[in-house]
C-alpha cells in the first residue's frame, strides 16, 4: 500500500518532484456540482508560492494551476479532478555538489536505505515542493466545506521564543494576511519578522506553532474508534514537512488539570442548539465533533536546510562537510499556514462526506 | 468508509461495546510461520486489565482472551487471527440513570448527534474497554517485531505536575512494571501514585503523559508522503480514547531552536553504520526511521468521569445534573502505557511489511 | 494489503476455518437504525447450511448464529456488526490421511507453495465453510436493500446438460424454495434432482449455474471506471468457490449480436420514467445501474472432492493417490444459490452508501 | 470511496475525460530501480491507439505519453509515476447535436441519473479513451512482470459467428500483431477482417471475445477469500468498456462435466515441480496460481455507437431519434488486445507486490 494517496471518500493522490518536469495531484470523489472557481484555487496557491515576501525562499514558481479533467461549463461532473502545475525554477545546477551527500535532518539518507537510490535534485519528492498541490487540493476542499458552512483559518502564533497567547476570538483573524509572517496580532508579527530576519542573516533558521480553528462544523464529524476526527487531523498536520508535534484543544496543557477543570459543561443555548460552556476539548469528543469550533496546533521544527557548514557522511560512508547553497526558506512557518489550513480542510471535507452514509432513516433513502 | 480497522498491511478490525456479549478483533495480514505465543497475548491483556491495583477502575474482568481461527499447530497460517474476549462484569443497572442524559466531556453527545441512537451502558463503543482489543492485537504485532530485532517500550513520564524529566536511557526501564503507575523512577513512581489517590479521594481524575521509545527499528520504515511513519504513529496514538496531543523528538520544544541546534549530524559508527550525533528528530526524517531510537510522547486529559455533580443536558436538551457513578480510573495512564506499546506496535508491523514491496533488485522477486 | 475484506463503505471481514474453533465476520459501516432481524439472518444460513436435504453434504452444522457487537435495543447503532457462528461437526479425523497430500484441483497445493504450511483439516479456510459468514452478513445486507426497496433473487439454471432456459420473467421465482435443487421450473427441478442423484451414485460431482435478478434497484448505483457495478458484481461472485465464469445481460451470447440487435432503446414510461424497451444490457450500462432489472449469471465447476482415486503428489513431491472420504456435495448448485444472493446484496448495499456522497446540491448538506 | 483507482500495492489512479485538455495516470507503489522503458510505454499506446488502420475508429490522436515524475537517470524512483496524454483531435462539435440526447446503450442516461449533469463531449470520462491511461500504467506493470519472467499475451479469438478455436499452444502468438484484427491465425483472422468491413458498411457494429496467456507466473499469486486472483482478473476484464462477461479455464464449458474430468491431476516433472496434467482450472485454484499458465477469456458486446437511426428520449424525457455522427470503431476487439493485456498485468503486478508479505521465515526479514 502506498502513502501518495490521502483521504477515503474525499481522496487525493499527489505526484512530483522538486526538480522534475511537474508535480500534480488528482482529487477523486469530490462531489459533482460543486461550482470550482479555479481562480480561488490560484489564490490558495499564491498564499503558499516561494519568494512571495523578502522572509521567504526566493526560487521563483509561478504555480500556475491547469484543470486537467473533471469540470464541465464550471462545475465538478464528479469525475476526477486533476490539477497540474509545472516546474519553472528548477536549477539543478544548485545541488549537483550534495549528489552523493547526506544532508543533516533531510531525508536524504533515509530515502536512499529505503529506495537504493534517489532523486537528489532538490531533495526531489521529499522537497516541502510536494504540498503545492495539497494546497491546491485543500483549496477545492475548502469550496465544497464553504458551501456547507464551513471555514478553516490558521495563522502563525509562535516563532521562536515569541509567542501569541491569545485565542482566535481574542484577535482579528482578518489581519492574518496583512503581513508577511502571518500572524493576526500586528506587534508580534513584527517582532517575528524581525526575529526571522536575524536568523537568516546568522545563514540559520528557526522553528514555531501554526494555530488552526475550524468554524462552521456541525455534530457528528468524526469516526469511532480509529478514524476519529483529531487522530486525522494529527496524522494530516505530521505529514506536513517539518511538522513534530500536534495538540487539540488544551493539548499538552490539559495534562496538569483535574477533570472536574477539563470537562466542558453541556447546556442548550437560546435556539435550543446544545453547546458547551468551555472548549476544553477543542471541539471534538470521542473523535467526533460537537459543534463547537475545533481549535488545533501544529509545531515545526527549524528547517534543515542551513548555510553554515555542518559534519556528514555521503553515501559511502565518509565524513563530508555540507553547506546549503540552495534557496531556502529561514522559516516555514509563513508559508505553512495555507498548507495547515489545506490539510485540515481535507479532513473535513472526507468527514464531510463519510458522514452521510452512517445514518438510517426509517424510509430508506429513496432518491 | 467506516473507521474500525487500522493499518493496510498489517490490518486489524475491532468490533464489540463496553456492556455488550464481548470484544474482539481480527487481524489481518500478519504473515504465516509466525510462532504465536498466546500466553503473551493474555500477559498483555493483565498489563491493561481493570482491577489490577489499587489506583485503577475496579471493574472486575478476566480478560481472558480466546484464538479463533489463524494458527495451525502453534504458528499462523497467513489466514485471518480472530481474538475474542467475552465480557463478564457488564453492570447495566449502573448507567440507567444516565441513559438520556449527555456526559460531559463523553462521547454521548457526539454519537447521539451522529448516529441517532446509541448504547448508553457504559458508554457502548466509546469506552475505553474496546482497548482491550487493541492491546490483544498489539500483542501479536509485538511478537512479529521481536521476531525482526524491534523492541517498543512505553512509560509514565508525567501525572498532573509531577514529572519524569529523564529520557529513556537515563532510566532503568525494567523498573515500569515494579509500581502499579509505570514510571520507571520509583521516587517519582511514588509521588505519582499519591497524587492518584488524593485525585481520587477528591472524586476528581488527573491527567498526564506517555513517554515511547522503539528500539532496534531498522531504517527505510515510513511511506512519502502522507504516511510519514510518525504521522501514523500520532494518528495511533490520537486515536486512543483520551490522548490530546503527540509529538515526535524534541516536538513542541523544536520550536525555540535554531536549525544549526535541532539538526542531528551524521557519522559512521565503528561498525560503518550511518548514525546521528544526535537525536532530535527522535528517529524519523522525512518520514522514514533512519535507524536511531525513535522517541515520542502522548498527553492524555483527565478522565471525562469523575464524581462530583456537573451541569449538563439531556437528549431533550432540558438541563440535568450528571453524577459518575460507574467503576472508573482517576488517571488513565498506568494503564495507557500497554494500550500505546499496542497501537505502537502495530504501525511498527504494518510499516515493516510494506516496505517489503518498495525496492526492486535486478534479478526480479522470483521465489 | 490482505484478501479477506470485501466493499468499502459496507464492508465486511471474515475469518474462520473449515475445523478451528468459529467462523464469523465484522461488518462496519452499516448504517445506524436498521431494525436487524436475527431470524432473517439465521433463515438466510438454514438455505445454505450442510445436512439440509438428501442431495448436499451431510456434515452435520446447525450453524447457530450469534450477534456480539453493533445492535441496541433491536437496532444498529452504526458500530461494527460482529456475528460468530461456532464449528460443531468438525471431525479432523476425517482428513489426516490427507495431511500431506495436495487433492487435485483443490487448494491444498496452492497454499502450501503461498504460506509454507497449512491447516489441511477440511481445506482450512478454503473449505468452503467460509461462505456461511457471508451469507450471515449478506442477509444484513439484505434487510438494508429491503429498506430502500431492492431484492435479490437467485435460482438454479443450469446442472450439468439440464438447462432452464426461461428469464426471471417467464418463471414463478416463489418456487425456487419448493425443492432442494432450487430450480424454480418444477419439472426441471425433478430432472435435475435426478442428475445430482446418479452423480452421487457415481461418486462424482457436476457443475452448472446459477442465475440471479436484482429488482428495485434505482438508476445511479456503480462508480467510474474500475468500481463498474457488474464488475463488482463480477469480482464478487468469482470469489466465490468453485465459480469460473460471469456475465451480465446478454453476456458472451453478445457476441454474436449487431449493435443495432444489442443495444436497448430508451423511452419515457407512463409515470414518465425513463426505462428501455429491451434489456440486453442486463441493468447496467456505462458500469452503473439504469434502473431496469439487473441480471446475471455464475458458473460453476463440479466440485473437486471426488469418491473415485485420482492420481497426485505429496508434500514432497511423490506420486500418491488421492480418494475423496470427507462429506461433501456432489453438486453445488443447490448451496450457492443464498451464497449468490448474499454476495450480490453485499456489492449492492456498498453500492447504495457509496452512491450517497456523490452529488451535491446548491444548499450543501448541512444535516 | 471513489472508483478511479485500481490495485491495491500497485495502484493507479486515472483522470480525464474524452474531449478535455488530457487524460494521465498515476502509478503508486511501483517499486524502485526498475528501467522505465519509454518507447515501450509508447508502443504499448500505439498498439491502443484510434486511426491504426482502416477497421478502428478514425479519430486521430498521437497519444503521446509524458512522464511526469517517479523516474530519475533512467529507474524508478519508488515515488509516484505520473503519465500525461494530451487530447488533441477533440472535435466537441461532433457531439452537440446528443447534448441532451440519451445514446441507447451508452453511459448517458446513468451519468446524468447518477450525477445531475455531465459531460457529453463524447461520452466525457465514459468514452474509451479512457482505457489509454489503463494501457500506459500497463505497460509499466509489463516491464515490472518481464524481469519476474512472467508475460502476457492476449488475441482475438471471436468476431461475431467466427470462432477460433485453437488453445494458446496450438496457434503461433507471435502471429498476433500481423494483422489488424489480432488474430493470430491468418485465415481466420482475414475472415474477421471481412466481417468488420461489411458491418461497418451496413453502419452497423458486432461483438467478439478476447483470449489471453499468462505465461511464467509462479505458483503463490492471489490472496484468499475475496481478493482471489481470477476474481480480480474478472473484475479487472469487467472494468473494460463493453465487456460483458468473463470466465477462466475451462469457464462456462465445465458445468457440463464430472469432476472426474474437469479435476487436473498433479505430478512432478523432471525437475521436481509439481504441475497438473490437464490445465481445466486455467492456472488458479483457490483463487491462488499454481505455476500453470492462466488462461480466462472476455466477452465484448457489439460497440454501442451506431450510424443507423434509433428511439431514445432527451433530459426532459421527450422522445428523439439519435443517429450516430461520430468517429467510432465497427469492432472494439482489435483495440481490446492490448488493453486486455493491460488489465491483467496490473492485476498480477498489484499480486506479485502483495505475495512479498505473506510468509515468514524464522530469520526475519532483517535487510
Amino acid at each position: 500500500m502506498p502513502g501518495n494517496s490521502f483521504g477515503h471518500t474525499f481522496r487525493i493522490t499527489t505526484f512530483g518532484e522538486s526538480h522534475g518536469p511537474a508535480i500534480g495531484v488528482v482529487i477523486d470523489g469530490c462531489p459533482a456540482g460543486l461550482e470550482l472557481d479555479l481562480d480561488f484555487v490560484q489564490h490558495e496557491l499564491d498564499r503558499r508560492r516561494p519568494g512571495q515576501s523578502a522572509i521567504v525562499t526566493q526560487r521563483q514558481e509561478a504555480d500556475r494551476v491547469e484543470m486537467l479533467s473533471g469540470v464541465f461549463e464550471g462545475k465538478t461532473t464528479g469525475m476526477p479532478l486533476a490539477l497540474l502545475i509545472r516546474n519553472e525554477d528548477a536549477k539543478s545546477k544548485d545541488y549537483s555538489h550534495i549528489a552523493d551527500k547526506y544532508r543533516p535532518s533531510h531525508a536524504d539518507f533515509t530515502y536512499h536505505a529505503k529506495y537504493g537510490h534517489r532523486d537528489y535534485r532538490g531533495g526531489g519528492r521529499s522537497s516541502a515542493r510536494e504540498t503545492a498541490t495539497r494546497v491546491a487540493a485543500g483549496a477545492v476542499a475548502k469550496l465544497l466545506l464553504k458551501k456547507n458552512g464551513i471555514s478553516v483559518t490558521a495563522w502563525v502564533s509562535r516563532v521562536g521564543d515569541i509567542i501569541l497567547d491569545k485565542t482566535h476570538d481574542q484577535l482579528d483573524l482578518s489581519q492574518i494576511e496583512a503581513t508577511p509572517v502571518r500572524c493576526p496580532d500586528l506587534q508580534i508579527a513584527e517582532q517575528m519578522e524581525t526575529l526571522i530576519r536575524q536568523v537568516r542573516r546568522e545563514g540559520d533558521t528557526v522553528g514555531g506553532v501554526v494555530s488552526c480553528v475550524v468554524q462552521g462544523c456541525p455534530p457528528g464529524l468524526g469516526e469511532p474508534v480509529f478514524d476519529r476526527l483529531h487522530a486525522d487531523l494529527g496524522k494530516a498536520m505530521l505529514s506536513i514537512n517539518a511538522c513534530k508535534g500536534f495538540e487539540i484543544g488544551d493539548g499538552f496543557d490539559s495534562v496538569t488539570m483535574r477533570g472536574s477543570q477539563h470537562n466542558d459543561a453541556f447546556f442548550s443555548d437560546e435556539d435550543g442548539t446544545v453547546r458547551t460552556r468551555t472548549n476544553h476539548s477543542g471541539g471534538v469528543q470521542g473523535g467526533i465533533s460537537n459543534g463547537m469550533e475545533i481549535v488545533f496546533r501544529a509545531a515545526f521544527k527549524p528547517v534543515a536546510t542551513i548555510v553554515q557548514a555542518q559534519e556528514s557522511v555521503n553515501e559511502t560512508g565518509d565524513a563530508v562537510q555540507v553547506e546549503g547553497k540552495g534557496r531556502h526558506d529561514p522559516c516555514v512557518l509563513p508559508r505553512a499556514v495555507p498548507i495547515v489550513e489545506a490539510m485540515a480542510a481535507l479532513v473535513l471535507a472526507d468527514h464531510l462526506l463519510r458522514n452521510k452514509t452512517v445514518k438510517f432513516n426509517n424510509n430508506g433513502w429513496k432518491d
